[in-house]
């Protein structure tokens, strides 16, 4: 639309994208507001849209992901975690953020421990597993609710937002109740009927990039959650498949300006599943803000001989709280800032 | 167990292992029974069972996967697919199968169609998409619960068992009332919720492999169906993610020797989603045959440019028809056969 | 050029198209000349050449392989190994041959014994390593000259042609004295000085595919040695670098019906390299030859424990032989022949 | 050794070490020195080693490569670059350096050009192509011996060393007079004679890693060049084949802190070649430097859109000065610095 175009020319144009069968998506930004039209190709009269008042241009958009394009919204997107009982963290254009916590609740003591040492190294996001998504059928599958109920009163207490791993469309109604963030792990990244059911509610998504999916693959799947009206998505680069047997999968660094180029969606890295190891995270961690990520997500343990899961790839305390501080001058040099937790904690 | 042990041996001996906390599961072979005990290491006193009475030997399995393993079961596995309203079919062992038909189910005439052809061509089981993993959210979707209902009269009418795929775990408890066979689909391989689900059913369970699935990680998606007692698993080799760009997916087919070792599980190969590309998949398919499969799954329809998915890679039905000759030619050279529908179709 | 043009219009488009600055090859089928005219893109007045006597057609061939291109070559070509000492083995077209011998060279009796057993089983071409590229510095580098000595007496005796690898640009001229054929082995496949060397002699070249090489990348390297003039290159498909680790390498059996729809060039398997464990190399070879391959090149040894390089991907000769009798099955119903050695061995 | 051993015992052990059919590899640290017994496993006999005077501790090393080895090599090895009619320039520890330069030499002008260009926005030695290894036989092969002249002349007129591609082993004895650094190609990475041959030498060689290379391949091979007794060898990682398509190559960031771990070796990273796209090479280099790189190796061009090879790679001169100036408080946060050259240049 045009700088100064009126409400009336906006809702007409929307009633007019309606009338012809496709979805009008609205995106204001600071200058001027554009209206998508979603829909199967051919059936938007596009000549009819550019003779409306206040349509100033009207541009086919021919990536196959749409609300997820940069074409589509030109501004980085700030997605917002948290709100009502702990305060909003922002993730996107110059926000950064740590999301960090163990790799699975275990029991009270653990989580409260782990979560005070990462809110102190200056996380500002608390992560936990509560449903495991296992490779064996005999592995500790998570503790299910109680754990989710722990990790709510942790956040609440600690002033930090929570995000976790949902795996069942069964779950999101219930996990809705008390999570911040969904987190879409890789293996359920093209479990698209998970991805509409997170996609109808307005918590933010935390969507991992599947272990072989490409880029425009984890766009696509981007987009199914945009499709449903929930516009709070960050992209999470974990690491992909390859020949490569050092390590448990390569991080793909070179993903992150080619989303910085193709999305608005803020993106993040997780070091920890992509090495696999605890001595090569912080630079990977560090690789990945020199890259353009809006920040990471890490697990942290105090006693990683001792965790039921993932344990040799958790960081200790005190590397976190050293990292933290190199990736907060990596941040400067490009012109972000991490996110920092100001009031005291409550426990 | 001894070839000669008594019944009640055998139950004391399954008692003894429900007391120490783990799952028994028997295999009864020709010639005698293994009793599985499946469990966290060390919870097992494999003294105390040797001692018991009819025990010949308790081994240790080392393998992640228990169940799926050839260690625990050592001949292979027949399993049957259908019953009831449509004859039963068997894979596995020196049986062969080939499942055929449109990749997703447009409408009633298109289904007759094709599945005609397919029967003729010498398919004993129905395929059909009802609903659709689409990469993209504004791609087809399939038509849901009317195509299931259409997919069971057509395989009732033909004397085929249907298979069709199942993307969530709502839809397990509906479409179990229909299908004669579940299929996975490679994107939810490590779905596990969903496998578990399925895993409680009692039909048969097509699991394709994930795009970037080890045969291991496969094996072990295949314990999570197998330990809720389902013991109906077909594998679907489908193609894997590599560098090579000729081809949609590169077809695994060391993994047909490999799985042939590791697991007493039926193996089928899907060459229409490994080549994306009707003109390879003929070769794609005789080359599973000759590398060991039980079998095929295939897509065809009679006029592939007007199919609503995957159009380039179904093959014509006079194709189809010359494949299956070489088929069974290939098949007989390894003491396989594929089955036969002898009875007159109904329609 | 039409059918029935006569020599001197031949001779006349060659001459102009030299003078156009391309390089000018003949294709002479059984009906009709084919004249290809290759170099930089812009250069070729076609319509001057279409205007010329004799001319048919001008086809502009935009793939960046020509020579190698089954659009100038429409035929299968037929490599011929060996003449002089030996006799020819073609391979090609319906004419399949197996290719084996030990790994390496390790001393007279092994290649002896390992020889006759090869050749008893039905190989008629002998292979052996003589100049090992092997990943380490402090593994066995092969034996050099005087093993390609013996490899000459041995194929003389057996009357079988040799294949010996060749790694270094200074070993061509030495080499071209004893071989039929010149291996390359993957890690040259883009060795490219390497490639026009062999290019420029006339013997048979086997181009194996490098471990991340794509099918355009292969015949590339192959229109490397094609456009020295030698036309008689053998492709070998010997499996691609994947994240499945149950092997070492995945053979890419999609790139056999991709290679026969793309070029002219026979196209062989090597299964041994492919699984590195000789329980696998039965299935794969079979999967080769029904995938439409023209044979096989296999290593063979009659005591792999003691094999200097490779010995678990080595097949005992009796499992040799009883390859070769269902390969000879499986070639027959896709009308390939495999040659036979009919004169007695002279040893 | 004990770190006060006298010479004379060094002598002995080395003398015991050739006596035992091994090949001595001194390397002398700041406190002590360690001698490395390089040979087939089985020949040492460890207790008479452990028996001689200032011997302090015999340590059995497993890696397949042992010169390449940290355990071999404590400290991290400073390869000097240079020397002669140019300075030296450092890498490895603390030394960072950027090689920059056109990616083919294809005339002098614009060969003056781009090196003033480079030199100014910060590089300290001068790279281009001179053979060219090209995927097709029609492309541009470089100009060979007058475009190494040309180097030669530049690099010393602006005082910095040159670094050119090595393809051939024919090529090695006439370059050696030219350069300073010889670099192998990542297609050649396995070109064992090549490695071998500029083993021989003792000037820099700077390996890149191979398409399909594992970081123990990598190493492999350069352990090719250090057992010839050429010490100064640079690893560089320029991207590996994986299945994603958005860009030429994934950048294997994880394998630097790896290398890091493994190797004394200084490692840096080529953001040109992976990325193949102008827009995606800063944020690269820049998470290569934050992972722990020693430099960067980066191509640049005046006028990309007339370069004969790889322009859409190539960085605008002020991009690139823009990039080093990041580049610089990068190496800063990790405790490296960029070698500066400060006499001034001599045109």
């Amino acid at each position: 639309m045009s700088p100064n175009a009126p409400q009336a020319s906006i809702d007409r144009v929307v009633g007019e994208i309606k009338r012809m069968g496709c979805q009008p998506h609205l995106s204001q930004g600071k200058f001027r507001t554009v209206i998508g039209a979603v829909g199967e190709e051919g059936i938007v009269d596009q000549n009819h849209l550019a003779s409306l008042d206040g349509v100033e241009k009207v541009v086919p958009i021919m990536k196959p992901y749409k609300l997820a394009s940069r074409e589509f919204h030109e501004e980085d997107t700030i997605v917002e975690v948290g709100g009502g009982s702990v305060p909003v963290v922002r993730i996107g254009a110059q926000h950064a953020a740590c999301i960090s916590g163990p790799c699975a609740v275990e029991n009270e003591i653990m989580l409260r421990t782990i979560s005070r040492h990462v809110r102190d190294g200056g996380a500002t996001i608390l992560r936990g597993g509560v449903y495991k998504p296992r490779t064996s059928p005999y592995s500790f599958q998570g503790l299910g609710e109680s754990a989710l109920k722990l990790m709510r009163n942790v956040g609440d207490e600690l002033s930090m937002p929570i995000c976790v791993e949902v795996m069942d469309t069964r779950q999101v109604e219930q996990m809705e109740k008390y999570v911040d963030c969904f987190q879409i792990g890789a293996r359920n990244m093209q479990n698209f009927d998970l991805l509409r059911e997170v996609g109808k509610t307005r918590k933010a998504v935390l969507l991992k990039r599947g272990l072989a999916a490409t880029v425009k693959d984890w766009l696509l799947s981007a987009e199914y959650v945009l499709s449903q009206g929930n516009r709070s998505v960050i992209l999470c680069e974990r690491g992909i498949k390859t020949f490569e047997d050092s390590v448990r999968y390569t991080l793909d660094i070179t993903s992150i300006p080619v989303l910085r180029q193709l999305t608005h969606l803020p993106v993040i890295v997780d070091p920890s599943h992509a090495a696999g190891k605890r001595d090569y995270v912080p630079s990977i961690a560090a690789a990945g803000m020199a890259a353009g990520a809006h920040g990471i997500i890490v697990e942290v343990h105090h006693c990683p001989s001792e965790a039921q899961c993932d344990g040799p790839q958790a960081l200790l305390p005190e590397t976190f709280r050293e990292l933290m501080i190199q990736l907060r001058q990596i941040a400067a040099i490009f012109g972000k800032q991490f996110a920092e937790i100001t009031e005291p904690a409550a426990v």
